[in-house]
Order: C-alpha cells, then structure tokens, then sequence
C-alpha cells in the first residue's frame, strides 16, 4: 500500500450534523485505502452518534495518532476529554461550543506538529462559540490566530470551478472600497499556488470586473481602471497567466467549461452565486439543500479543508443529513497532502 | 388547426447573425404549427443570408401581415426596403444599424397596431445604432420610447430561473444607491405579472438581500432594512406572495430547484451570473459560447422576447452561429401571445 497521509477530522458541533456526516463518511471503505482518518473530538459523543444512527462501527479512542487502527469498521478518535453530558440537538449552547472550540485548536497544534498531514473540518455555530467565550468569526479567524498567518484567502472548490475572493464578510459598499491593486495580487498568487498544489500545472487565471461587464471601459465603474487592470498588469510581469478584467456575469460559465483553471471573485456573492448554483443542489420534495462543494484555506502552513455548509441545526440527531461535502473534503484534503 | 399567433420577429443587424439564426430556427417546421413567423426587415438581405447558408426556403417578401404563407420552406418577410449594397459581416457600420432600428421601429408600430401579437427581437449592434443617428442605448430603451413606457424591467428566463433586476447596466456603487423600496415593490409587481402570463400560478416570489447573507441581520449593511424588508412587507400586504431578503447565494439555487417561481435580483450580475452559468455552456473545443436563455421585457404595451446574446461579429457570414436561443425566444413569444 502507498502512503497514506494521516488526516485529522475535527468532530465539528456536537448539537450539528457534524458527528452525524463523519461517521458517515468513514463508512465508505475506500477513504481508508487513501488515508488514516483521525477525528479529533470527544469519543463519547461519537459513540452516542453511532448508536442513534445504529451504525456498527467501533469507535476506537485514541491519545496519540500512533495508536490509531485506521481500518474500515473503526473510527479511530483522538479523545480530548472536552464534552460531557447529554447532547442537546439543534440548540445554541457554550458546552458544544467549547467543545467544538478545543477539536479545532488541538487539531491546529498536531498539523503545525506534523502529527497530522492535513485537517478536515467540520460545521460549527458561531454562536455557541462565542457562548463559550472565545470570539472568532469563525474557522478560518481561528485558524488565522493559532498559525499566526496574516495573508489567506478563502477557495472555493467544484468540479473546474475554483474561486477566490478578493473581499468577503463586508457590506457591497465597503467591498467595493476594499477592491485594491495589492489585495488582488495577493490573492492571484494564492490561487496560483492552490491550482498547482490541486494538480494543475500552469495554471490560467481569470480576475472579474466589480461592475456590470467589467465597467464596459469605464462606462459602469472606475476601479477596474485603478485597481483590477494594474493588479492584472503587475502579476503579469511577475510571470502568472492572467485574464481579465473578464465580465463576472460570462467568468464563471467559461470557468465551468474549462476555460480558466482559477477565478478570483472581487466580493462574496460575486463567487459564492455561481459556487452554489453548481455545488448545492435543492431538493425540492424534502424541502433541503445537497451540497457537494468544498472550501480551502489558502496561506496557512497546515492544509486545512472545509464542507461548505453549515451546522444545520433543524436537522440534527434525526440521521438525514448528506455526507456528500465531507467527503469529498476528506478527499481533497487526501490530494493536497499527497502533493505537499 | 388551433389560434396561431402573428410574431413578428426583426432581421437584427445585417452584419451580425441575426438574419442566420432566424433563417436557421425557421426551418423547424414545427413552429410553424404554432404561430405565423413574421421577418421584419429587409427581404434582400435575408434572401443573401439564405444563400450564404445554402438553405432551399423561398424568402416570401409582403407589404401587409395578411399576406403571409405561413408555412414550412417559405419564410415570410414584411419587406421595408432599409437595406442597399453588400452586407459587411463582422463590421460596425451606420448602413446596417440603419436598417436594424427600422426594422425595431416597423415591429413595435405593427405589434401597438395590434397586426401581430408578438414581438421576438435579433441583437443589434449599440455602435452602429448610434453611427446611423440613433441614440439608445438598447431595444429595451426604443421599445420603451416608442411605446411611452416609463416603468418597465427585464426578465431573464431558463427553465425553472426567472429573474428580474432592481438596476441594470450601473456601477456597483450607484446599484447599492438605486436599491430603493419603490422600485423593488414595482418589479415584484412586474415580475408576479409575467409569472402568470408565462403560465405560473400563484407565483411565489424571492427578493435577494444586497449584501452578503442579506446582511446577516445588519451586520454587513443597512439596505435590507431600510429598503429591501419595508418592500417585502408592503408586497405581502398587497396580496403577493414574497418571500426575503433571501441570501443571494443559496436564493438561485433554490430556485433552480423549483422552490421559487420567480427571483428579484438587486443589481446586474446578481442576477446575470446566476443566468448565464446555468443558460449558457461554454464550448471549450471550439471557443465560443452556446446560449439558451431568453429576456422578456416587461411592463411594455406588447409583448417582447429577446435572445440573450450580441451580434457576434466574430463568427457572422460563417454559418456556425447556433439558433437555440432564437427558437427558445419564439417559443415564449407564442406562450405569452395565446396567454394574452
């Protein structure tokens, strides 16, 4: 058997789908040809999961990532001791939150260790975060903070379609102001690296107008004129293949058609609407949301991938929620740890 | 054989693909069973499109609606005689904007003299329009003159995707200005309308947020409160049902999956990405672009469908220019007619 990197698993909001998608996932045998999963989280509230989902699996707790079976039929789950108590489904509270919290900080530590080859993430509530005291605006704040990195960026990931953003949790005004030359030369250079860590090899960037039809030559807009064209002009020299300024609203067609390995995207929904117009798939007849998109943070020294959703709090503890997101995270994060 | 409505469909710019996609999609014979198709332009410049295609149909020119064939091999031509000399493919000139705004001005007239009850418009050329003396900046602009149309919008339409727009062809920053509970109650109202003319009953509406998670309860801006909730809440008490702000990036996902009849779209690519990702396919091999969306113009004295792409310069007098959009336009033209 090839390598197989070890990937740690945060257990994400035990009052979420968290537990629930990654005994899931761990189901399928297949992961455990590719890696040596480790969920890091409280044993206990792992084993309530498998009974409640009646999954036959043996949770196999472990103090040391040597220790673990990493066979199909076992989870193997770096107990830290951080939750006790009944889980209370769906409901905001700072026992999950503080449970939650410790998963990612120690999951952090191993990969900054190089006990762990990447880290999976799964949702948590920024509420009970915050509950249990400790103010992140969410997991990628958290692990900004405990690798010390100041540069990073938020890619999304579906099929060809990989985006970056230049702005994200601001109003549109403020977006607007916060589209510099600088930002966005950052964050090509993220994206460049991404694309190749993901296996593209030289990759072709694609940098959206802010406005309408990329401000039609200055008839809708100035800051493709001051910001995105220099940025565009500058990475260019330094080597990368840039287009652009390219109209938001054809960007993401041709980025799906394979005719851009990477997109930055100037504000959130510039990139988080096509993201999960393809990723997300709405079931009408049960009234929820398929997502199969993932998210990566770019610009740490540890990998770390994400399931783009959420907590999904009105459907916890009832086992209908879709692993889906998580493997594939699980699978990315496989990918990114093999090329690093 | 049942009503077959009268469409009027104008030539477009002579140098463009116009005249080759209506030539094109009026040789499905099955149109014919459902509507009488009307060219309104220039009979000689279809006649040599026609030849440059190799197509076998007779270019049948009339001076009145009532002497059509209306039949499968003929294609019928109101003949205004507003084009001389060569047709220039590819190129910007005053000769062939000339005869595309007659061709626009002839159609509107015949559809507000109730002689055809559709109107299906090819794409113009904004340059050449303003070369021979016209100064719009689009149709919907001298379908809006010529009719005496102030409050009027666009609808893009695919498959279970409509949207409508709040602001179109601005800047960013002048969109979020623009983004005023008068305008957004006016095309809820304009949009509910059109659901039920495309055959929707009971239309259940969304109104996207502006910002991003429709501000998250104001913490990423203030235009859902101030705006976009007070129109949601006058709609409601109007009898709509409207639903919002919802987050913009799960909002055309959901629609997409038939939760909503109809979307509201604060500025242009919030609505346009969304559209084009999931009506346009990017042909990578061959570099181009297939199309299958149309846009209605609403809140016109008559009815007006568009194709959703440009003259196309680039591949004009080639033969290679695709019809699925012109054939989609012609189909919602003949839905709207028989519903009128």
């Amino acid at each position: 058997m090839s390598f197989r990197p070890c990937i740690g698993i945060t257990m994400g909001d035990p009052s979420g789908i968290g537990p629930e998608i990654i005994l899931k996932a761990l189901q399928r045998d297949e992961l455990y040809h590719h890696c040596r999963p480790l969920v890091v989280g409280d044993a206990r509230v792992l084993k309530k999961t498998a009974n409640i989902l009646g999954f036959e699996c043996t949770i196999h707790s472990v103090d040391h990532e040597r220790d673990g079976i990493y066979q199909p039929g076992t989870v193997d789950v770096f107990h830290l001791d951080c939750f006790r108590g009944e889980v209370q489904f769906g409901v905001v509270n700072a026992a999950s939150g503080e449970a939650a919290f410790r998963s990612i900080v120690r999951v952090i530590e191993m990969a900054l260790e190089k006990r762990l080859d990447a880290t999976v993430t799964a949702p948590i509530n920024k509420e009970s975060i915050h509950l249990a005291g400790h103010y992140f605006s969410g997991h990628t704040e958290i692990y900004a903070h405990y690798t010390g990195t100041e540069k990073y960026a938020m890619l999304l990931v579906h099929d060809h379609l990989r985006v970056i953003h230049v702005t994200t949790h601001v109003s549109l005004r403020e977006a607007c102001d916060l589209v510099e030359k600088d930002r966005i030369l950052e964050v090509i250079e993220l994206l460049h690296d991404a694309c190749l860590n993901l296996g593209v090899r030289a990759p072709k960037i694609a940098v959206a107008g802010l406005n309408p039809h990329a401000s039609d030559n200055g008839l809708f807009g100035w800051e493709e004129e001051r910001e995105i064209i220099p940025a565009i002009r500058e990475a260019r020299q330094n080597g990368f293949n840039v287009n652009g300024p390219v109209p938001p609203d054809t960007m993401f067609a041709k980025a799906m058609g394979g005719h851009y390995d990477g997109c930055v995207a100037m504000f959130h929904d510039q990139g988080h609407i096509p993201f999960k117009l393809v990723g997300f798939r709405w079931d009408n007849k049960h009234n929820k949301m398929e997502v199969s998109g993932v998210n990566i943070t770019l610009g740490l020294p540890v990998i770390r991938v994400s399931v783009d959703h959420g907590t999904a709090f009105d459907v916890a503890g009832r086992g209908v929620a879709s692993e889906t997101a998580m493997v594939l995270s699980i699978e990315y994060a496989i990918r990114m740890a093999l090329r690093n």
